[in-house]
């Protein structure tokens, strides 16, 4: 689990609401960052998954608690986790900690569906793309 | 389940990515939408809540379905149903569907806290509210 | 200038920052929903603009002035006023008032450039548009 | 000018629209974050600002050029140059850069008020802070 792949966020006044937190849905948008730079660490950028294996990764579903708010200026920590894998599915296990507390802010399960960029239907996720990802995955006798 | 409280929300450009999809977490913004506009139609708005009875209502999870996309300048209908009561807590229902086709498009289960807006800790859902709240469920045996 | 047209948009927390006040990026939001509603309102969709014409209309600048805070649960009443049109080119005077108070909160102006949506290049506004917008706009000797 | 503050931008589906393009309001949130990050490298945090000298930096008026579309997953470069200062009034340019190409996407020149945050009126730009400002601005000869 030490090699868990982390995006630092900052938070700015567009991520806040006037209840002084940060709001509920832009957590969401941390965590599609944090997987966007896991796959861009892993050597595959959306725009080539797209151009080279006519493939974007959608999400189907997602599971989220809120346990701490997160307010400005915090430095959070996004962490990717891939915890499951089909043919063409794959979960996604991700948390937000604060960086200067070390508190658990936000947790999520996140389904991703692999589909095909112009047919918009699922389709096997690409051989070397799973196995780059199960290669960072927590379960290493899968 | 007939007299479901629905809003209206049409899709604009801010709404949706460059997939050509409204963007996955915009739903959350369109679900509070709704649910305040929920609690406006019984009477309570966010700032009496607050001024009146010194709470306010907060996300503690939410499982959310993605089942078909939206697409930009659809006419989107989001529903809410409470559909659970604890003590300080409660669990709504919200669907959101395309109005011309009448397809499901998303749909979630959001659990609630009510929270004391000083002090910031649980707090019993005030009795009026939670009467005119359940008025609205779909159990009317609870 | 009785008829200008008007949109109501009631503000939310997604739409507030933790200063409590509305997030000046959001104003531009607001403009551009009372914009495509007001071309709805003369029978132009976005997406048949775009099946029909084959046009698009982006934005090229703004300036944007503010001069009140909105604050959540506020009802503000968005205006668009057609002021100018070139060949490809026209600007639209957007207002932005609480309705509660009568106060005028931001006030801006928009150049918008109509743009072919397969080439992306500038292209006359379609006539039928332009007399439609032109009906509207606040000079009645252009 | 060899010193100007950029902050990188990575943009991400949140950042785009459905015609492919960063969405037009979503410019304004960059800019902040690369002023919040200008403020921050000069020894400034949002919270200490308030904290220490009572005062928050809220934006009067923007004019904004938009001259090139920038796409997903482009990685931009957003500057900060303080060009005019009054007592409480602060002019900073912005421009947004495509790294990969160095075309010039966006610029805009962006008028701050300095404000107390409690009283939330015009304030004296706190001295220490102002010189920190200038001695980062084009102007040597102010």
């Amino acid at each position: 689990m030490s090699d868990v792949f982390n995006l630092a966020v900052r938070t700015y006044y567009e991520d806040t609401d006037s209840a002084g937190v940060v709001y509920y849905a832009n957590y969401l948008k941390f965590m599609e960052r944090a997987r966007t730079e896991f796959l861009r660490s892993l050597g595959y950028e959306l725009t080539t998954l797209d151009e080279q294996y006519q493939v974007v990764f959608v999400v189907r579903s997602v599971a989220i608690e809120y346990l701490k708010p997160a307010h400005l200026n915090d430095l959070l920590i996004v962490s990717v986790l891939p915890i499951e894998f089909g043919r063409s599915r794959m979960v996604f296990e991700q948390q937000v900690h604060r960086k200067s507390t070390g508190e658990l802010i936000v947790e999520a399960k996140v389904n991703l569906v692999c589909i095909h960029s112009k047919e918009l239907k699922p389709i096997s996720i690409p051989k070397e793309v799973k196995e780059a990802l199960i290669s960072k995955s927590c379960n290493l006798d899968i």
